[in-house]
């Protein structure tokens, strides 16, 4: 069993992840623990299921969750330790789990309303329900039926995701001081989506403005600050651990989403999962591009307005809309904005008030979010 | 002003709604009361809003959340009171507001689901943000924008239900007493909705089956049932009234929803609030229309698939449908399964151990909520 490692090496050998007290946390250690604690959740949900169309939801639910990075529990239980938690607390398994299955609903809802194909190498959830249908009515029912059913799915993620949360077996007190983060972390995640799928036209100074405000509430404080937040509250950390928390979530999820920026444009399709078409065509109004689109020479404009956000973008026509995108100047714009950014992250861990371990593991997770190949 | 009443009078003359204790609640006061807790916890979201896109989608969820028929809020509000509670207790107000956010949410979703015009008389959400879009995008762009919008708004409405109820002033132990039953109730509407989009061909015995099983999970434990036991369960009701809940709600919820599909083909659109086509034309797959279609003769049934479902359906053709499901005697069959569950919830009533105002106020919603005028 691949999983649980931390707990059963505890009850075994009396040693946990914290038994050299400054050595970094074991994040794939951690990462199987959040896995398993996924898994045992899903079993139940199937055991105890009110209706036999569940069982088959939860098995999408388990597909769907399958080979995500879990950067929002290995946040969450960095925080945890950093406010002195212990690792070795199946609890902090289950939260993380939570926000693992927070994650799922938002990005199942998402893939909805963007009509995506792909997420994490495989069918997005509507398409793949729309499939499963497709066997036995026509097109347009199907894809109908795939994104009523993926809205319900999404749905179902979204109240398990409480479920799990409540049941983690943290105290009802510390569950309770928790509530302001994750409150605020949810609602944040709904503003960003609701900013990035907004219509209508405005100035490159507003979209510039409206692209970091997506970055804000939908990576930096969704991905970084609030789980690590929310993680060190369960552990009883006090305001200025909290704060230090903010100092480094906000610069590091900023350049943690520029960076997935770039690769959406330069990246390569076997390491993000994704065809590295699909952004370009998608035409996704990021900083990235705002910023290209504020620098280009007017025949540089006409290129981008012409390619960028073309569905029927090709190989050749992707080649061209990289070079231009270079050509502007924005891409080592961002490269700079990033390097920036995760320094002012690291910054703030030095004379943080928080453990070792914690210390280390976010400084290393500051790279590994940051660096050029994921 | 007219909501907060019943707190306001105990502040002002000592009495309160059980000042005569066997007396039946005063269900219009707590609508009110209701709807005041709803009103301020908009007015607080908006007021701690973290983007400037916030504030107007405050004003749609309050816009949709006015005029329901609070029933939820009222069957919560009467559990309580069934376990002793004091109806003037600000916290089971919040609780029944936070009930009817969550309404809200499944509402929202559902006529996204079924690409549904009109809810409560009114455009339905993704119709009205889609409207608003429209002024500066084209109609294909607005849609999409519309039903992305009201999926976000909808997510906000079931993650605004859960802060409000969390910060709704009941002590987390008993919170957490009553999380089994919410849980209950929330994976049950979102299994029953799934069964009412499924797509795929089966025989009427299984269609009728289906049928049931829709309305068990969403209406009569979604409806009644669960709100009852929640609001039993936070006031601290032992199991015997949670299975007197359970006798009551079930077979109510039931004659409600057989009510509401007996509405949908044969009722007033002034009282129902929607035109007397949609559900004929949306071709809802009822009790009452399996039912018909069991007892048709073959011409009744040729016609029953010609009409039934028909999005061009005229005002001739669902005269037409209408004497058709008459004749099929599927409406007395449906007439005689409301009156036989509306007298089980009545004799449920009878000797559960309930205080004497929640068991008539129980007695008169049973009326209320079956009677053929509503």
């Amino acid at each position: 069993m691949p999983t649980g490692h931390t707990v059963d090496r505890t009850a075994v050998d009396g040693t946990t992840n914290q038994a050299h007290a400054s050595a970094a946390l074991h994040l794939d250690r951690i990462r199987g623990d959040v896995d398993a604690a996924l898994g045992q959740f899903m079993d139940a949900q199937a055991g105890r299921a009110s209706d036999d169309c569940l069982p088959p939801l939860v098995e999408v639910i388990r597909g769907f969750v399958t080979g995500g990075k879990r950067l929002r529990p290995l946040f969450c239980v960095c925080g945890w330790v950093a406010a002195g938690g212990d690792v070795a607390t199946p609890a902090v398994f289950r939260v993380g789990a939570a926000l693992e299955l927070f994650h799922a609903f938002a990005l199942i809802h998402d893939d909805v309303m963007d009509a995506s194909a792909y997420r994490r190498g495989a069918p997005t959830v509507h398409r793949l329900l729309a499939e499963r249908a497709g066997e036995h009515s026509g097109v347009a029912t199907a894809q109908r039926f795939g994104e009523s059913a993926a809205i319900l799915v999404g749905d179902i993620c979204l109240v398990w995701s409480d479920e799990l949360l409540h049941d983690s077996g943290v105290s009802p007190e510390r569950l309770s001081d928790s509530r302001r983060l994750l409150n605020a972390m949810r609602t944040e995640i709904m503003a960003g989506q609701y900013l990035d799928v907004e219509t209508g036209e405005s100035d490159l100074a507003a979209e510039l403005d409206r692209a970091w405000r997506v970055i804000r509430h939908k990576t930096a404080a969704y991905t970084v600050a609030r789980p690590l937040q929310i993680g060190a509250a369960l552990a009883g950390g006090e305001d200025a651990l909290l704060q230090a928390c903010d100092a480094y979530g906000y610069p590091l999820g900023e350049a943690f989403q520029l960076r997935d920026d770039l690769l959406g444009v330069f990246g390569n399709p076997s390491v993000t999962g994704k065809s590295d078409l699909d952004d370009l065509r998608d035409g996704k109004r990021t900083v990235l591009v705002t910023l290209a689109r504020q620098q280009a020479t007017p025949d540089q404009s006409a290129a981008l307005d012409e390619l960028y956000g073309d569905p029927e973008l090709d190989e050749r026509g992707a080649a061209r809309l990289r070079e231009v995108i270079r050509q502007t100047g924005a891409e080592d714009v961002v490269e700079d904005m990033i390097r920036v950014r995760r320094d002012r992250a690291l910054e703030a861990l030095e004379g943080a008030p928080m453990t070792e371990p914690a210390r280390r593991s976010l400084a290393e997770l500051a790279e590994t979010a940051t660096r050029r190949q994921r």
